[in-house]
């Protein structure tokens, strides 16, 4: 926890995606709410996209927040206004109509399980 | 929002995701609950997949929508079985035995991000 | 339904992913919840991931489970302490430090839709 998943659409050349989760990690960090090293990122373009009934040259780039339940309404708008934010910084220059979204959703606490194999 | 995802089983030779996308993505345009330009839609072909604990030769196609909070549940039962219905469509002949499922999920409102590039 | 999903990240040198789909589905089936047929697992590659701010040396392993709402918290509990036992044992040796989490969701009955081709 928590996890946080990056998708761009193949059409946004130019994209940099590690250098995007940086930049979404820090954000997350930044919120104050996670340790650093529970963060845990990925990112994946794809090549396979349609926006409406037709439309393949508009670029969408979308990040899902995934986070233990117990956070306030108020945190969890808080974090989702900060990560859109962010992911507008890591846009490469030269596009234009891009749609972001950022999704900020609830694990369940009581059924969330996590192991941490010995060093 | 919304947003859908297509994944379908590598042994479905001969499926034509980005047919299917234009046809779930008309589908979703249909239901009349959504802007056309809002509908944004992936495709993954999944490679490693499996049905129970042994079987690879049985295929299974799944859709996950993802709206904003505040349909009724009738809005959305309505939503799932049309696009489980145009789904059936998208299925080319000689498979048989085949998995289809759609998936509706919230998206919490409160929390959700939105913001479109300058054109 | 039900669902589950298997993300490891590239790091995870000698991960046999295949043989992971096979003792979660196990997992899943003694959990005594489903019928065999009905799991659907997929299992991904995470080639672009990151953990914390700039951390791309730890590796993760990350299992979501999507389930018919209408199970009991007890049962969802220890089907995700299920799933995080059976997921330990698929770490190849070598690695430590392996983050290893379950998420178990519910997916909306009401608005859920399955349809099988007939055979």
């Amino acid at each position: 926890m928590p996890h946080l998943s990056l998708e761009y659409t193949q059409n946004l050349t130019g994209y940099d995606a590690p250098a995007a989760l940086r930049t979404l990690g820090q954000a997350m960090f930044d919120s104050g709410l996670f340790g650093e090293a529970d963060i845990k990122g990925r990112a994946q373009c794809l090549a396979g996209y349609l926006v409406g009934t037709s439309d393949t040259d508009t670029a969408f780039v979308h990040v899902q927040v995934s986070l233990l339940s117990g956070r306030t309404a108020e945190q969890k708008q808080a974090l989702g206004a900060r990560i859109a934010e962010a992911l507008q910084t890591t846009l490469p220059a030269g596009h234009s109509g891009v749609q972001l979204t950022v999704d900020v959703r609830d694990m369940d606490r009581d059924c969330y399980a996590k192991v941490v194999l010995p060093g």
